[in-house]
């Protein structure tokens, strides 16, 4: 069978997944070795292909990276040790016939749930991915928006809180991420416990007990969940003030909180956005981890190599 | 010889523009006849065109308009009077073998721009008009971004200050517009001037006052100004975390301030832009009024009527 090899190559692990005919016949992780640059990355790569093959046709890979890509072109990525490196060379040069793609990770989540998630059926979408930190994936037209820099999608850094805004890892104050993040979750929580009766005074929170607490009806969590929301609503506001998608869908580990979230988030985001774009959609995330290996295979089917 | 007709469809003037071989040969204005629900419209572009085409060979008509327009299709046009008008439907009609492309004006004037004005060059960009409001329009990769409802680049409606933030004629709070707009910079200077010893104290104080009396050094007008930039490049920073342009063009009238507001505009930018968009670069618009029919004609070229 013809098959397509999607890889998510992360700073811990790599994940590699195995698609034949668009379906994902197997999936499993190695480690990521990150020493002297990264330079055994590829090869690691090449090896599990090499494995995996069997008597399949190889007709293509794709794989996703943590840091900025334009065109095919990786243009760094700190936690893996990469400065600039050539994946499609190094493929092509290995294998006869075949199509490589490559783009940044948060891209391919976003591709990965146009195709197979929960934006299956759209082709106009912005995903955001709520981790400990926030990206994004931007989709116009059944295509990536990649930016100039590869920085497309860098939605955590929209500024929402213009005075007294928190400082952000990235220098600027006020950044989307130290509201939404789990980490700024958790950082609200602490604050708004202070001197109050409530679930949240205890050691180590963690951003789901905030939403379990919110959940089982503790007052101060559900006031730190309507602040975050509120806050989330807004910058999906301003991001649909840019492009008017179809869709918005929510992601990463934050997302986990479900439609309670969800339908907070709509629900501001009717009070905050534009009169015209009041049509836009919302949904969840629904491929979790997998959805790199999925953007990955899917971005080799739009690809011809001729960039 | 082979022309193009670029028709700017305003709510008080229509502008014609008669291109051959891409340059413009004659322009002119009409006035916009709105009564009955704008229904001569149409009509009186046709005997302008009729009229002007002489012995040449129309290929193309492209018209935008003040409204939202979804691959062809308005969607309605309130201070023309319209509401859904098949505006292609009506030219194929009346001519054979012709192109129609029919777009929003705030696209318009950045697809002129891109190709003859400002963002020559340039493929990927945003243009913001700071004018009575603030509007703008989205190209990427050489195509307009219209939105899933006609919406994309209403830029004005970006939040910018979440607490006690000015009512929006949108009925939002703290909408960009309200801040950079040439309404918004006088509401600015006027609550500034209060008890202050500034040239800005006037009656019927305009905006093209404030620049001058800050061009002038007047301190209060610097200060305004400064307000207004910081708002600006705030909006800037965050059209830019979402999509990543090469460059943004500033249009409207406002920005007949020049390379003054640029600037301050540019260096603004740098503090507030996430650190891997810091390259992207800034101009003003150069084609004014113009742009609406530049950018009419050329999304001629860039249409086969397919939709």
């Amino acid at each position: 069978m013809n098959c397509i090899f999607g890889i998510d190559l992360g700073g811990t692990e790599i994940k590699i997944g195995k698609f034949c005919n668009g379906r994902l016949i197997k999936k499993y992780s190695i480690k990521t070795d990150a020493s002297n640059c990264g330079k055994n990355i590829l090869n690691d790569i090449k090896k599990e292909i090499d494995k995996e093959i069997g008597n399949d046709n190889l007709i293509g890979i794709g794989i996703d990276i943590p840091g900025p890509v334009v065109k095919g072109k990786v243009l760094g990525a700190q936690n893996i040790g990469w400065e600039e490196v050539d994946v499609s060379a190094y493929f092509l040069s290995k294998y006869n016939n075949i199509k490589v793609a490559v783009l940044n990770d948060a891209n391919a989540a976003a591709f990965g749930e146009m195709g197979f998630g929960g934006a299956k059926g759209y082709k106009n979408l912005v995903m955001i991915t709520l981790g400990t930190g926030v990206g994004g994936g931007v989709v116009i037209d059944g295509k990536l928006v990649e930016g100039t820099t590869g920085s497309s999608g860098e939605v955590g850094h929209i500024r929402v809180e213009r005075k007294n805004g928190r400082k952000c890892t990235c220098g600027l104050y006020g950044c989307l991420e130290q509201y939404t993040s789990a980490t700024g979750i958790v950082k609200t929580a602490i604050e708004m416990r202070k001197g109050k009766d409530t679930l949240l005074n205890k050691d180590n929170l963690t951003c789901k007990e905030v939403f379990d607490f919110a959940k089982a009806n503790d007052k101060v969590a559900i006031e730190v969940v309507e602040d975050m929301t509120e806050y989330l609503a807004s910058g999906c506001a301003t991001i649909v003030d840019v492009l008017n998608p179809e869709i918005i869908v929510i992601g990463g580990g934050v997302s986990k909180a479900g439609d309670f979230l969800l339908n907070k988030v709509e629900s501001k985001f009717q009070e905050l956005c534009f009169y015209s774009t009041r049509s836009t959609k919302f949904a969840l995330a629904t491929l979790g981890n997998d959805a790199g290996i999925y953007g990955a295979m899917l971005s080799v089917l739009g690809t011809s190599n001729e960039n």
